[in-house]
Parts: C-alpha cells; sequence; structure tokens
C-alpha cells in the first residue's frame, strides 16, 4: 500500500483527495495536516466522510509516507517545503502553483499525463496543472502538436464557485453567485503562462495571442470551455489528429456531438467537442476543476509514479443530475 | 417629502431600502449611515444601483431627518439610540429584534400592519417584525383572534440565503449551500417569542406547542412556510374567517389554490393557502424575506406612520422566474 | 388611458407585461388572448398575479383597442395580422422576429428606442428587437456610429432559461440545466442578421466577422454577454463616445466598473462596462431578456408611441439577490 | 459474471443503474430494453456515459439473462411481466411500485435490506421501496422494533427534481422549479402505504398518525426529511438503540451531529442524525433519491440476492459540492 500525507487538509481539494483516497485500493492516508484543525476529526471539517473515516488533523507530518500531496495555497508549497524535510524516496505532488513554470518548477514535472506521461512515470515530483489550464491545454495540444495553431486563439471558460476555494468571500456568498455571472481577470488570468510553455514546447516558437476571458459561473462544480481558431483542414482531418493524439489517454474523449458540463461533473473525464464553422475550429472542452482539474488529475499523476494502472480509483459515477 | 436617514446601510435590508426608496414618490433618502464605508458611493456596494444614485455613505448622521431606519445587527439599536440623538419629531423604525418583545419594547408598537395598523398610524416608534414571525403570524392571527387555536401548531419554513445576512460565512458558501438543505435551531428560533406575544395578545391564555422548523433552503430570497394544526371548524368557515379578517389588507392573499413560494418573490405580498385535510387544517404562508419580512414592511408601516397610502412605492413586479 | 390587448397571452412575455402593465399608470389591460386558455383566470396561468387581476383568457379580440402587443411563437405574427384585423388607428408591437430584417419589416420600424427614438415616435407599428440582440447592439452600435468596427468582434453571451420559452423540452427540464453550461448555434444565432442590420445602418459597408456563440446558463433571467474587438483608440476617448452616445438614454448606463449580471435583472437597464486589454476593447454588457430584451422595451416602445415619458412604469426594483 | 438487462432504459432510474452498473466489477449489462430509443446508442440519451460504452438501446429482451431491473412507470411492471417471459433462473428488481403492497407484492420481497435483508438474500424478487418511503423509513424502523412510535409522527420532506423523472412537465421547468419551493399530496404521499406496512410488521397494531408533507425542492438530487414524535427515552437510549439497530448496515450512518443534504449525494449512504428537544425526539434523515432511493438501493439488493458484499460496486464518492 501507498502511504500518503496531505498537507493543507482543510480545503476543497485537500476534501476531494480524501474522498478519492478511501476508494482508491493502493493507497492509505497516512496523516492530513492542518494548523488551524489540528486534533479534529477530519470528518468534522469534510462531513459528507462521517462514518467514513475516523482520521484526526494533525500538525505532525510523517516525513517517511511515500507520497505527500501539497494543498496549500498558490504560493506556499516552496516555502512549506523549506520548512519541512521528508524522506529520500517521498514523492511530492503539488496542487499549488509553485513548480509549475520553469525555471522556478526545478525537477518538478508538469503533471499534465497527457502531455508528459512518460516523464511523470519517471520523477519524483509533480507540478499538477490548473483547473482551466487543464481544459484548455487538452483542447489545444494536439493542434500544437501538428504546428497548427497559426492563428490568433480565442477562448472564454467559466467555472464553478469551488474553483474560488473554501474562504468565504463576497463573490462566493451564495447570494451573490447564485443565478449571477461575472468574468475576471480578462485576457490576464495567471493559468496563461502555464498553457503558453506548454504550447511552446509543442510547437516551438508558439507566439499567437491567447485571448482569454475567465467567468464565474452559477454552479458549484466544473470548468466549461469554449475555445476557436482559424484552420484550413478540414473537420475530418482535425478529428482524426485529436483521436490518434488521445488514443491511449483513458480520460479524454474526443467527440463531435454537442456536449454540456455535467457530462464530465464529479468524474475524472475530459470531453472535447469538434465543429468547423466555415474557417473557425470550434473546440469546446468540459471537465470537473475539482477532479481532472485537480485532485483526480494528482491521483491520476499518483498512479503513473508508482506504476499503477492510470485509472485506479478513478472510474467514477458522473454526477449527471 | 420625506426625509429619511439609513443606519447600518451596507446590509441586505439596507440595500433593499433604498431599492424601495428610489422609487418611493414620497421619500427622499438624506443619509446612508455606515462606518465601514463612510465616503465611499453607495452604488460601490449596492451595485444594482449604479446609474440610479450619486449618495454617499457617510459617518454624520443628520438628526433632523422625519425617519430614521435602524438597519444595525440584532441586538445593536439599542445601544446605537443610546449614543445618537435624533430631533423629538423624528420619527425610528427597527428592522433589529431590539424592540419587538415587552417589556423591553417601551414605546415601541410592533410593526405588524394587518395586526397593529391602528396604532401604527399614532406612534413615533416601530419595531419590525422578522421574517419567519411575519410568515407565521399571518397564518396563524386569524385563527388567534377567534380563539380558534386549540391544539398544537406545526411549523416547517425554509429561508433563502439573504436571511443570514452579507456577512460571508461556511453556511452561506455558494459551495456549500447550492443544491443543500439543513435546518438549524430546531423547537428554539428567536422569532417565536414575538409570535408568541402576538397570539397571546389576540388569544389571552395561549398556551399551545408551537413546533418550529427553520431551514436553510437553496435559494436566496423567500420564505416558504407550512404550518397545521386541528381544528373542527370547516375549510369553508376557515377561509371565510381568513378572507373576512384580511378584507381591508392589500398585500394579504387568501386562497385555496396551491400556491408556490416564487408567486411573492420581490413583492411585498403575503399569500396564505388554506386546505384541509381530515382534522388537519393546513396553512401554507409564504412571503419574500427582505421585502414583506424586512424592508418592504418596513416602508409599508413608514406609509401609514405618515399618512399616506400604505402601498405607495410598493406595487412591485413579482420576480415569477 | 391607453387600452391594450395581448396575444398569446400564456408565454413568458406575455405573462412579465402583463406584470409590468398593472401597475403602468397610463393603460389598462383590455384583454388577453389565448386560445389555449381561453374563459381561465389569467392567474391560474401567470400565478403570482393571484389578488392582482381577475382578468380571464379569452379567444375573441377586441379591434378597437389602442395598441396589441403580439407575443407569438417566431414566425407567428405575420400569419395571424393576415387573419386578424385591427382598427386603422391600433398600433402594433410585435415581440416575434417577423418584421425586424428589410425587407419583411415593410412599415415596421426596428424597435431599439437607443438607436430609432425618433421613428419609434412617430410608427404605428414597431418590431421589437430579440433578447441577444439588444444586449450585443448595445454594446456595439456607439463604435459603429463612428465608424469604429474595423476588426473581427468576439462576442460570448449566457442567457437565463426563460429565454427558451415556457414550453418544457429536455434542455429546460430542471434536473438538466441547473448546474449545466452548453452552447448552441454557435456563430449562426439568429439574432446575427438583426444585428447586423443595425451596424451597416450606422457604419455603412459594415462588413466585419460577428463571431458569437450563445450559451445556456445555469439561472432563468439575464444576459451576461462579453465582447471584444481590436480598437487604436484609448480607454477614455471610448468611454467619452459611449456617455455621449448614451447621454438622453434612461435606462442605458456606461461604466469602467467591473460588473455582474444581477446588477439588471429584474430591471429595463442595459449596463455596459468598458476596459482596454492592449489593443483589444473589452464590453461587457448586461440586460435582464425578458425585461430590456422583450416586455420592459415594448413598454419603452409603448411610451414613445404615445408620447409619454419613456420611464412611466418602468422604475423598477432589480432583483439584487 | 452477473448478466443484467434493464427494461425502460431511458429515465432517470435506469441512467443511474448504467452508470453504477458499468464500474461493478461483477456485472455485465446485456441488454437497455426502450421501444422509443431501440436502435440509439445508449450514450446518446445518457450522456455521461459517452467515451464509456457502445451499448444501443434495443426493443428485444434477452429472457436468459441472470437478473432484470424493471424501470418502468408506476403501475407498468405487473403489465410488462404479463407479456414477456424470463427464464425460470431469471431474478427481477422492480424499481416500479407494483409489488411493494400485499397483497399485490405476491413472491416479491420488500426490499429494504435494512429491514429485510435475510428475505432478500433468499428470493427471486424484489421490490425496490420508494425514495421517500426509504429515507422515512429508515428514520423509524429502529423505533418500530421497539415498540416505541407511541404518538403522532410528523414528516416534512423535501426532494430534488430528478424524483419527478425525466419526462418534462410545468413544474419541472427549470424557469420554474429553480429558486422555487412548493409542496405537493399533502398528507397523502402514496409512499404512506408502505411506509405503514413496514412499521406495522415490526410494531403490531401501529396505529399513530403519520402526517407527511412532501416538498418540491430547488435542487436536482437528494431528500431531506424531518421528523419528530414524543418519546420518554433519553436521547442516549435513543443513540444506543439506532446504533444497534443499524450495526451491520455498511450504509446507515447514526449521528448526534447537525447535517446537510450534501453528505449524501451521490452516494449510496443514509445519514441519521438524532437530537432530543424536550420530550420530542427529532430525526433528520437524508439520502440520494437516485441511489439509495432507486438506483443504489436496487445495487445493494442484487449484491444480495447474488451472495455479494453488500458493498460491492457501492462504494461512490460523494459529490460534496
Amino acid at each position: 500500500m501507498i502511504k500518503t500525507g496531505i498537507i493543507g487538509g482543510s480545503g476543497y481539494t485537500a476534501g476531494e483527495l480524501l474522498r478519492l483516497l478511501q476508494n482508491h485500493p493502493k493507497t492509505t492516508v497516512d496523516f492530513v495536516y492542518s494548523t488551524t484543525n489540528a486534533g479534529k476529526p477530519v470528518a468534522k471539517v469534510h462531513q459528507d466522510l462521517l462514518g467514513d473515516t475516523d482520521l484526526l488533523f494533525t500538525d505532525t507530518i510523517n516525513p517517511e509516507v511515500n507520497l505527500v500531496f501539497l494543498c496549500l495555497g498558490h504560493g506556499q508549497s516552496k516555502a512549506f517545503l523549506e520548512k519541512h524535510h521528508f524522506a529520500s524516496h517521498t514523492r511530492i505532488i503539488d496542487l499549488g502553483n509553485d513548480f509549475r513554470l520553469h525555471p522556478d518548477a526545478g525537477s518538478f514535472v508538469y503533471g499534465l499525463p497527457e502531455l508528459n506521461r512518460k516523464k511523470i512515470k519517471m520523477t519524483q515530483f509533480v507540478a499538477n496543472p490548473g483547473c482551466f489550464a487543464t481544459a484548455i491545454q487538452l483542447a489545444l495540444v494536439p493542434l500544437a502538436q501538428h504546428q497548427e495553431l497559426q492563428n490568433s486563439i480565442h477562448i472564454n471558460a467559466t467555472t464553478g464557485s469551488t474553483g474560488a476555494g473554501v474562504q468565504p468571500s463576497g463573490t462566493t456568498h451564495h447570494s451573490w453567485r447564485t443565478n449571477n455571472m461575472s468574468h475576471y481577470k480578462a485576457f490576464e488570468h495567471q493559468h496563461l503562462d502555464e498553457i503558453q510553455q506548454s504550447l511552446d514546447k509543442l510547437q516551438p516558437g508558439f507566439n499567437q495571442e491567447l485571448l482569454f476571458i475567465p467567468n464565474r459561473g452559477d454552479f458549484s462544480r466544473g470548468i466549461f470551455a469554449t475555445l476557436y481558431t482559424q484552420t484550413e483542414k478540414s473537420l475530418d482531418a482535425i478529428v482524426a489528429l485529436y483521436k490518434t493524439f488521445y488514443q491511449n489517454d483513458p480520460f479524454v474523449v474526443v467527440t463531435t456531438d454537442t456536449i454540456h458540463l455535467k457530462q464530465v461533473v464529479q468524474t475524472n473525464k475530459c470531453i472535447i467537442s469538434l465543429e468547423k464553422k466555415g474557417k473557425y475550429l470550434l473546440i469546446t472542452s468540459i471537465i470537473d476543476n475539482l477532479i481532472k482539474g485537480a485532485s483526480g488529475q494528482a491521483i491520476q499523476n499518483m498512479n503513473l509514479m508508482f506504476g499503477l494502472d492510470e485509472k485506479t480509483g478513478l472510474q467514477l459515477k458522473s454526477g449527471s443530475f
């Protein structure tokens, strides 16, 4: 059994990891570190785990675990690792953004399995991608691999309120958020950097505009992204290209059907729908922001790092309704 | 024109008062007092008022206004009035709970117009009822007036997230609240005291159990209350009794149709539906918690205190969808 | 008093008209025509009107009314007017799409007051704009007037479920729609034609791409639209241009604040927010699809046609929460 | 492997069965019968299964399967079984209400495992309980077993829109249902009969009133039920009694914590919270109406009928947010 520890145990991604890990046949959760909740039962915070676990939060780490998940706020992972030391064999998956971008990444591999599966299998350290970054990259990397990103890329994506984290605020107050919609950080979202970095790796010299408007949606889970760009390739050719690219990726589904967000909510799937409208290729990409966009992808990376079947513990019933 | 001031201007009830007052033909808002937002445009906090008002929050009161609305947290009105003094002619409507219950009420009249219209017309000080208390009392007072509350009363009511106030918290976080339901303060909600007091006044010696379960609903506005009690009276007799009781009340509608919450949301109406099931009378009572349950009722009280038509400024389009 | 009749009385836009007309001081509703509901109380279908109106649906028109609102399905207004005849003085406002486009429009004026106020004041027949078309045109016409639409225009807009009409279907089933998001008719929405026509009128020869993705949102009311295009003008210059264009339009607010959909829900307002990001101008435009996008705009047109203050009956409390 | 067939394959319970069965390690789905969708891919109707299954709907049954799930409308199972014949070894689980009540039940065992586990293990035919009936019975059977139901029982329960089935209607239209609340069949819901039957079996001569108000909630999944009745037993004694009763039931959790609906949504769990308020015992019972209230419970029954671990295929990640 893989012994795991979770750092930053009271947030949404930690809760989702706990839910996934408790049904994962090859892992145990050794400790859940939370300075604010130390001593408290985990099920008092992640209340749906009532009856499923007797774990208590702790403020002591076990440095000998096989794997540590870092679920700290963005920018706090590096500081945490400077203060706390793990065994030389301990693997680390960081769900924050500290190690996603070079040169800060150091020895961390960018954990998008569909892009870096081989490297993830060999590495000790993984930087788990951002949620928007996951949905957007999966929509674009097959084109980049074929040097087909030759025009501006227009992206509009809407995320659920869990994307904003567990800390309550004005824009996550239910009275404000329900029945509402807004955008934020238009053209300037921090995930653009990791997207850019991946595209550049596949299509060296990539310098097209990525025009991205992120929206706050009126739902708690999921990312619904539409992207379009000009291309001369036919729809058939593009579909073939995507299907080939993703032929060995168990969580990515390529389709020409129209799709809707709830097809993937509560799963680790990404569904990509392709349409051609005149010279424009329209790509719709949907994921669950907490699963494929965070904790599920972390488990997927763990599976790869430990030589397990990539799907272990991730065959999840969709939420559907 | 009635010159009004609002104390505690950044909360939900203050916002709703501002929305209602700006379309009220007989009032002006002289000042909106908020220590935390002093100097800031009101439309920066109540953002739907953008383009409608240039008012700034202030930390200075004008003691000469004709009417002051107190929109402070519960328990803070008394302290505020001890520190700040208004002119001897200034009328006061307190939306908090400081003056609802005797003997604390002092010279404040309990502001449920359907019960105390005459006294409200004559008084200088009104204690505006609580939101649950409004929905529940309007469902019961016709029976109390006829001494017909002779058995236990079973009450279940669900409120929207605005009922919890603007301050964000765990149970108003959108990710938690959406698609969720829970109850709180079962059998012990503080509004039971004001309900008890009113029923006792109409039906002296009233001592039946009021068994009340308040729920947190997955919507932002409205209270949906069901009540039942045993009675030997026929449905026809009861309907007649309610229709007579409310014959001069422009905001209360009595029906035997089945009803649903959104019939009253965004209005000052209370719809009461009556059914008889065997020996049980089932009463459904619906209001908008921020309007008839708070700010709308405050305007209604203001209209009465100043000799205006009770409906002035309160003929509101329902939200419906 | 203006005597009005409503044709197609059981749908959402008819219901919203009835809600607005009952608080309009200068109109009476003479009849509400619905073949399927004839004889039934209007408040049995538009149930929030319970206690407000005793009107019955009828299958007989009064051809002598001053104004008829056509709330039929798209494509049915022309057929209706061929079968039914009104007095020579009767004015007509069509909420469908039969008369929006030339040459079908005939003597109908396109009823976007901010564009055609003078013509609307003089005409007997108005074609009320589509909801998406309203939000999008108000975002673009100031630029078109100055011949500033010189590049592709990228539009993403999300509408509430009332936009799909009262007839239940798979994509308006609550279980499907709640917490969901999807797009439809990407790049091909029928409202593009009326938008094109208006832009072409203001900026003759306008031939830029209008790339429009319409989304189905997880709320019942409202349209949240973002648009961007390249321009060399500074933000200050653009804001000045918009403020000048809309200086006499009581329902359009121009701002540089960030905005969110619920600022306009339940009102006849359109708020337009302007940002400049590098060479791109980002325009956010929000309306209530049933009010400024349909029935409220119809009342606004009526007010203009009858020489009333444009705001009569349209000073509505926003829904806010 | 257990070969299963599903009759009535296009509804919500069939969809949920398919989602559960595809991750169940001991079953295969042999056919999905739907006369209206025959020939169509299952994933065109249950669209979240895209990429997971290539099954087509069929209008031909395979009478040799090991198990048939009947997911027909209420009242249609009997007629279906009269027309279609299965092998003598084929087991049947009916998710409708045709065989729940004696004497209609015939050789069907009432499939509430916590009540009838032994009988379910031995039977060929199971009548799966109703969703409300599941939540309510699990809240009451420990008391009934101890003859402790000696007073009126007051029940208020709210269900999600999936409870109304996939067929669209006025009260499942998103525009109507969202932000709304209503009740239906107060005191007369059909599930009262099966509840009564179970309680009577455990507490012979049970004749207390079951006063039940079912509500339509503003969410798609889940049942939130509160029940109270008078009892002289202490809370400790009652908690002990419930914990003993459910000690071998893997899906029922007994607690004195306050609970909220989303703790169980997307799982097969039922959480029961107990409080004592004066002489009243307040029981809160929560389930997912489509899982523990329908398809999950059917799988649980299948597991028992085939000698599998009861939890097989039912260790589901909760939805949580």
